[in-house]
């Protein structure tokens, strides 16, 4: 049995049960781990199979996918060879864009408990180290790829991350395997490769030990990470409004920075909303001790972050508005310039046509009951409206006399509209 | 004014009063900053002076404190020049040696609340992180140099760490200023200087933003271990008996390993011990949980460990004893083959000699007012005598008779002994 072979067998044996399922792109490592799997009966018996992920990126794909099915034939094991759309946008890498079609293929793959097995080894987790240190990661970067985390409905596992990239090719070497050589590889302009071909063998020309103690020093910062991510977790716990998501903003502020941060990238990513830059981190951690009556709203690509009443809301970002828009409303369902809408409940039609606008500054109204005049902006205050709902929120006229907010103030005239059409307005902002 | 000099301006504003001292070694970086600094009145009103040391490790480097001193003198700048003696030891570099001989000094000279500024910049910065990783560092490691930290009655201030080699470069550019040039910079066998000459120009023609990038993860670094450590700080209270200065075996192997590490490093320092490699330490994590009986004790180069009634006693190396060593006595302070001594107590001399040696085996003896004859093992034993010192222990012996143990058991004949002298024996172990 080849050194490779017993290694595989040892880690499957400390990993709990659970079918199998190999990462098989056709290049020396995943050939590796998945031939020296399939000497394995215990792998057998744990429906050991292999998928392939064409990106159809290369002119010879095909010929990859069919050398993969083809081998693992061969070895016994069923091959499954899934096709990705690649979309390449612009701003973002072709490999980063690969990536996340294979991830997201992957994912889908998988049945319940199902392990995804890949073939990174030590010396991928060495340059995995460096690319975040050259990208100024924290101790989260640094702590390179995980050896197992979820994925889909099971879970992806690094059988070889402390194994070496040499002993995967003397595995190769010994069985005379065949590989598929990705000329993408040899592309010194990809920041990896650079890495692999330019740096890492000098670095261990003067450091021979270089990849080991790389990966040892990611192992110390996982460490670190996981002892600190119990820390922030809990914290959260107290300082997040799961009613409505919020995030009490002084406490927030009042942690160690190595845990509001990730606290702060955790609440967001829930969200499915981006994270900030470290430059925009410091502008909300500016703003949050802001005055009273100030609304700070901190924007970046993909999401705003309001601070109101001592807490942190995150949002995905709000359509610029135009406050001069208006439309005509007879009660059939409207849809607002922010996303949001406005229709009649129940379904109807209104006796006389409303115009519908966005507040400009200065409106008021007399609501039904009050004795006085109210400004429009001290009824959004009052209420309790969140501000970025304000410019978007649905003023109803009639001619040229305000009658209704939304469906929260009317006038005596506006509540006489709604009641002889026998519905009321329901509003839905888009957040 | 030069932009290194309003840097440093507004550093001096952000930092509490107390005076200054550069640590000038002629070479660009110092050169920059002592003179940027002469620039201040600030600087001068806060009695600014250089410090020279003279390692004595080159020929020209009487000629290098000349210059230095000559320069300070032009720029108005008390000199002081310190000659070191640098103790080259095999197995230790001499840029090593060179270094702690050089902080050694440096902490020697410094004032109550003097400020000792040393010239190291971003780019430093980035190769002491580079060089940690290359190490296999964690998190503390990864934090790379502290920008302040307490150094002889004095603290220790790098106010450049933040500020790119080039800008210094500038300053010297600019005012023409005369430099040292240490030939052993050049030296490409040496850590720092192969990673400035061979690794960092490469990463830095992939990556233009390399340095920013690793001083940036630095940052990220010393946060999450300053979290960490004010944990660990309060795991450390509560484990640690200060009168014996024992450390709870359990509640320690119960922390998280990044608490766990970090606190045992730091309770070995506290008693001017080494620190464990981490395979070691993985050997004492293991023996903590050794089955009663067993007395578990993991040596390493200067240092001791025994895990013993659940706790963890940390102890310079114990010397190689002869079990056949043995010595006649008569009341004289006696050197016991451990270190340790033997005396009387008042000081005085016994009427018959006794032969003093160590346990081999089997040893017992009657102790006055016990009935029945006793095991050495097990008075040993139910005494508490730390396992540590039972093989150090002067047993006393009259003729072929044991007839006491140290300060502690005596048989009547042994007490009759010391009756007669008017003294008690005084055993001083040596740990």
């Amino acid at each position: 049995m080849s050194r490779l072979t017993e290694l595989l067998q040892r880690a499957l044996q400390q990993q709990p049960a659970g079918a199998l399922c190999v990462a098989y792109s056709g290049g020396p490592d995943s050939t590796a781990l998945l031939h020296a799997l399939a000497q394995l009966p215990e792998a057998h018996a744990r429906q050991l199979r292999a998928l392939h992920i064409d990106h159809g990126l290369h002119a010879e794909s095909r010929q990859w996918s069919e050398h993969c099915r083809q081998l693992a034939q061969e070895w016994r094991v069923p091959c499954l060879v899934l096709r990705v759309e690649v979309a390449h946008e612009r701003g973002y890498g072709l490999e980063a864009a690969a990536r996340d079609a294979r991830y997201r293929a992957f994912a889908l793959s998988l049945q319940d408990g199902e392990r995804l097995l890949l073939g990174h080894h030590r010396d991928d987790q060495a340059e995995t180290v460096l690319l975040k240190l050259l990208r100024g990661a924290g101790p989260e970067g640094l702590g390179g790829m995980r050896a197992t985390r979820p994925l889909g409905r099971g879970v992806l596992w690094r059988p070889l991350l402390d194994v070496p990239r040499a002993l995967l090719r003397a595995h190769i070497d010994e069985h005379a395997l065949p590989c598929i050589d990705d000329p993408s590889n040899a592309d010194r302009r990809l920041s990896r490769n650079f890495l692999r071909h330019e740096i890492l063998p000098r670095l261990t020309q003067h450091w021979p030990q270089a990849v080991e103690s790389i990966a040892h020093s990611a192992r110390l910062n996982r460490s670190a990470c996981d002892t600190l991510e119990r820390q922030w977790r809990s914290a959260q716990v107290a300082l997040l409004d799961s009613t409505n998501g919020s995030l009490d903003a002084t406490g927030w502020l009042a942690l160690a920075p190595a845990l509001r941060h990730p606290l702060l990238d955790d609440w967001l990513h829930a969200r499915g909303l981006p994270v900030p830059t470290t430059a925009q981190r410091e502008q909300i951690e500016r703003q949050v001790t802001a005055r009273d009556g100030q609304l700070p709203c901190i924007r970046w690509a993909g999401a705003e972050l309001h601070v109101w009443k001592g807490r942190l809301w995150a949002l995905p970002p709000q359509r610029t508005i135009d406050p001069q828009w208006q439309a005509t409303w007879e009660g059939e369902p409207l849809a607002l310039p922010d996303g949001g809408s406005l229709m009649l409940d129940p379904a109807g039609r209104l006796h006389e046509a409303v115009t519908v606008r966005l507040r400009r500054g200065g409106e008021h109204l007399r609501p039904v009951g009050d004795a006085h005049t109210r400004e429009l902006r001290d009824l959004f205050q009052q209420s309790g409206m969140p501000p970025w709902r304000r410019l978007a929120c649905p003023l109803l006229y009639l001619g040229d006399e305000l009658v209704g907010v939304a469906d929260r103030w009317f006038t005596p005239r506006g509540a006489a509209l709604f009641e002889s059409a026998g519905a009321i307005p329901h509003w839905q902002p888009a957040f």
